[in-house]
């Protein structure tokens, strides 16, 4: 094994049991690693990082025959800023950012090519699908539903249980996808449906269970399936 | 280490590969632990309990600078009672109390200050908040969400995928947060929303996809979004 | 330990670190196995198989005493056929069978006695519940939850977050349970809500957010709450 491929270790970190560590793993100052944790070759972490137990970092995407879309090959490492908390049973991908002070629930997912802004929060069992960009100060609630090629920008609200979508034509193509954009400040109710390619205007709000079709304008309120301005 | 630090192991008990019991726990008789389980301090486990692979009990909460409601410190420890059966890649807090009888299924997760009554069923991938208060014989089936706050009396009925809330403001402060109240004998169909603070009556039904935004009478029906009384 | 409790390797096979696999295993060739899986006596792993960090696959069902039907005994063993490819957090049942270049998404999990046919995939966080039958080249995006006792055709397409019931009744007696029966080509929207026993035929479209109260017509589309055709 030459140099590169040995892991790189700070000051006082902490290991659990049966932890695998690949080669070439860069572990900053300060950080603590659970038991049972598999963090793949080439990740980069912060310091001051906790990771609970059973969770995999740096993973590489998958495929079969009936995939329209074949996830991209040679992605950049995942990279775990400072501060950063980590769940148990958390899967994230290679390809990830995580800015400093981000906290990743337990059993929540990141694809590839997504990046998370500081001292956001990415709930329990919440599930983050490739190509999303997520603000700083988002809050996405428990077992939130983000597809790919999604914005989310800054101090945006995401209630539990919320399912967005990309794809107009469910899966009958191979043309572009996008999520919906929410902008700065919105805020989401809980088990609302975003449609593909939709926008919610900054400060604007979508009541809990709501079915949002079309754009919903900056500091407007809609609720209702379809989702319709509040009266 | 002290007496008192000790690991204490009832009659039969069997534990699988690569498992971690840290210092302190309580172990009944006749209980099996499987493979690569995490056992956090503290944690007392009764009589004839099951634990399926994976599964990590007892963990302490996390938190970063967005997050407005701080995890309580010093918890007591988690307490399983006779005969739980808990599933695969199981996430239980400190702080909890599971009753006789009480089935956790695979991937599901309990935060602190939770109680769960005998013989009551948390479905697979469920999700439950903190200070929560859930009745004997309750069933919470698969991937429902259990805001925080929130209190389900005995017999309950909560089918697939439901969602509740808590925050009315979405965020927006650092006041009082109410989840849902569920009656005794109330059963919520698959998929509905219900809002921060509403109170479902004994023996209420909510139709599969309701949004339920204000209080259900006792043993009325309501469906549709907004809810309404069935014609 | 006699011939027929070992373990039966095929050619090039990799094994990840803390594997646990139980006698009576089968594995094919050039199959890769992640670090911390355990693999349940009698499992029939086929060639090309791929299986992430931290799966258990052949797992037994276990029951309470509120659970109204009692899980199945003697259950087959779980099969996996050929270029399969299982992620990470993975929970697969005995008596389940995986059709050849299935894809099963990470921390997925499929109870007993479910045959996923050719080529189909079982999206992440999906859970998929006992005695249902799903076709080839099905696609059920991530998070959506797919009750017992349905039938779901070839080609059919589920978006994300969707849910499905097969309990009318809501947990109040022992009588036959039916899940919604979705034919061919048939595609459903995100967070879309099926009550049980319903039909969607052939090349219909169930918009996103919508609930599926009766049965829908081939080639039509139904939207809203109640589910109604599209004007």
């Amino acid at each position: 094994m030459d140099q590169g491929q040995q892991i790189s270790y700070g000051k006082n970190v902490t290991t659990g049991l049966h932890v695998v560590i690949e080669p070439d793993v860069t572990i900053g100052d300060d950080v603590t690693i659970g038991n049972h944790v598999v963090i793949k070759s080439g990740t980069q972490i912060g310091n001051g990082v906790q990771i609970g137990d059973l969770s995999v970092l740096g993973k590489g995407p998958a495929s079969n025959k009936k995939m329209a879309l074949k996830p991209a090959a040679d992605l950049p490492p995942l990279r775990i800023g400072d501060d950063v908390k980590i769940g148990c049973g958390v899967v994230i991908y290679a390809g990830v950012a995580l800015e400093n002070d981000v906290l990743v629930g337990d059993m929540a997912s990141i694809r590839e090519r997504v990046t998370v802004g500081e001292s956001s929060i990415i709930g329990r069992n919440v599930i983050v699908e490739p190509k999303t960009t997520i603000g700083k100060r988002v809050t996405v609630q428990t077992s939130s539903y983000i597809t790919s090629d999604m914005i989310i920008e800054d101090d945006v609200f995401i209630g539990p249980c919320c399912s967005t979508a990309n794809d107009k034509y469910m899966g009958r193509g191979n043309y572009h996808h996008q999520g919906p954009i929410i902008k700065q400040r919105a805020r989401i109710g809980n088990n609302a449906t975003l449609l593909p390619g939709i926008t919610i205007g900054e400060e604007a709000i979508v009541g809990a269970g709501a079915v949002i079709t079309k754009d919903v304008p900056s500091g407007q309120t809609y609720v209702g399936n379809p989702g319709r301005p509040i009266k």
